[in-house]
């Protein structure tokens, strides 16, 4: 018996950080798990966790999920559908059409396959042990493949939604193109942009924006150069379309007095800013929706808890915050998003109550 | 008599938000502050606010502050000297040495000026009025002109030290080429990533990675244009040493079952990493000197609240805070960056007293 929508047995091949967590969570449910991993080791540790039972010879799987690195992936998704001759199988690696294609040219049963992606926060290393929570809210997509039934794909988006997940249909060629505008390419500037700090001098002087913009260039090269081997068409296109743009501001830089050099620049700003709008904020709103106001506090224990203490008794939502570094002073800077009908009440009862803005 | 360092009478030119907030500050510590703009309601509104009286012929002031547009600021500066010949004048623009040229070619004098540049925060747009305390623990670069005499540098450093910030001593050039690489070129980075997105499919699929990378692209289009304009030659020089590396990127990716392709992804993502640990934390310390992890929150009012009230009785200060969006959840994710020596001890803690965290 179980409390979600999916029935039926899973087996989880690959216990690190999504297979682990898809186990806590199936399990937490009542679903029957069984975890096979190449190490025996890391097999019984995430069974010991709670993830499930440790797999053996005779369980017949209604659903195989597949968790392991990229460029083993297909590999041991042919192998499971040649094991589990009834069950369906899926994998969740960042890339979908290179999978498609290979189980394709190895003559495996697509009626039974299908390519999953959960949109969650892999980038985090060093997070070993799995979450059941992880995947709550967080987009997860599936590579829609005409061959497999229309009941294997509602069995395995019922699973979806039971950890907390919004399944997302699309083509695995749309999938791997969208993850190379949203993620891999991002990933690629901004380790484009950090690289030029290296040996630099005068990074005293930066701010917040260089903050955000390099944050994700601290990811690990070991999984990104998996992901960007796999994804390299997609992502090579987006960034020479990104390189045809640089080159026109570059060119509009090396002769800043010639004709229409200051229409490039402002041109840039400008399409960065409606880009901006295109993203999504907190529940599908856009980002623009907010009004962002900046809070003063004193950088010492108990005043972040006094502000929102304050800002819970006025009764108003946070909708996004930001603490801002200030190097050397023992002052922090907290920048709030606030729904536009609430900001200006709130900010009168902060005043009111002796908090100070920044502009 | 004033209550600071600096002694003298100040007259400030532009009563826009940087002018105005030096007004503040200076008038709160008892400074006579003089303020003149072009537009008479600007002036008079910016001395009702409390920056400082509105300037009449027959004041001579020590200190002449020019607060304007970049592409006036040298005319501007330069009119100053003129007329207050006794005065220090000093301006705050973003971009150093073309204002230094152009008034060494138009023979202005320059034993009595000096450069300057607060990094306050002056890509939020639409914070019409100044808040004297915007400076606070930002780094505030003076310009060394060696033309300048020593007596008049020190008081300009007193100045600023009253206004709560960092002085920084460097040459326009070192300065220009710093900021081009701390400011301007993640300002052109951000709004040609962000530009990929305008009518792109898939945006849904966004998360926060995209989000930190993109935030500076919504940055005021008018101001940047002459930011970069004035900082053409330093910005352009780093852009092209960006595209280098793009290229290297790019050729790996289109031939990326060739020899060196996966090495060259390697050595992008390992430079990213190394450039990132450059950057200064809080309080000058490095990034990497803080643990984070992610506590799952209810999205609804006092949630925040009651966790920072707990992080407070715990009696740990909290360094670095993020909120990411769940997009279609209930859910909030905290990231919270801790000095490694507590991160443990806060950890079990919170746990605890019942709070989730996610991987």
């Amino acid at each position: 018996m179980t409390g979600g929508r999916f029935k039926g047995k899973v087996k989880i091949v690959g216990a690190g950080l999504i297979g682990t967590s898809i186990g806590l969570a199936l399990s937490k449910q009542g679903v029957s798990v069984y975890l096979e991993d190449l190490s025996p080791a890391t097999q019984r540790l995430a069974s010991e966790y709670g993830a499930g039972e440790e797999f053996f010879e005779g369980v017949n799987p209604d659903l195989v999920i597949v968790c392991v690195p990229p460029e083993v992936t297909a590999r041991l998704v042919k192998a499971e559908l040649q094991r589990h001759i009834q069950a369906t199988v899926i994998d969740v690696s960042s890339v979908k059409s290179p999978i498609l294609d290979e189980l394709a040219a190895e003559g495996a049963d697509l009626t039974r396959y299908l390519g999953t992606h959960p949109m969650a926060g892999r980038e985090r290393g060093g997070a070993v042990s799995g979450r059941a929570d992880i995947f709550i809210g967080r987009p997860w997509v599936i590579a829609i493949n005409s061959e497999c039934s229309v009941e294997r794909v509602n069995d395995v988006e019922a699973m979806i939604l039971d950890l907390g997940a919004q399944p997302i249909r699309m083509s695995a060629k749309e999938h791997d193109r969208a993850v190379a505008l949203v993620s891999h390419v991002p990933q690629v500037v901004s380790s484009l942009l950090a690289a030029r700090l290296v040996g630099a001098s005068g990074v005293e002087l930066a701010g917040q924006g260089l903050r955000d913009t390099t944050r994700i260039a601290a990811s690990d090269p070991k999984l990104w150069v998996q992901i960007l081997g796999a994804n390299a068409s997609e992502v090579e296109q987006v960034l020479v379309s990104f390189r045809d743009d640089l080159d026109t501001v570059i060119d509009a830089l090396g002769n800043i007095s010639g004709q229409g050099s200051l229409m490039a620049l402002d041109r840039l700003i400008g399409n960065g800013n409606r880009g901006v709008e295109q993203l999504p904020g907190k529940h599908g709103s856009r980002k623009s929706d907010y009004q962002t106001f900046i809070v003063m506090i004193d950088d010492r224990p108990g005043e972040l808890a006094r502000l929102f203490a304050e800002v819970g008794e006025i009764g108003i939502n946070i909708e996004d915050m930001k603490l801002e570094h200030s190097p050397g002073a023992q002052i922090g800077l907290v920048e709030l998003s606030i729904a536009p009908k609430s900001a200006d009440r709130l900010q009168a009862e902060l005043l009111e109550r002796g908090w100070r803005f920044a502009g």
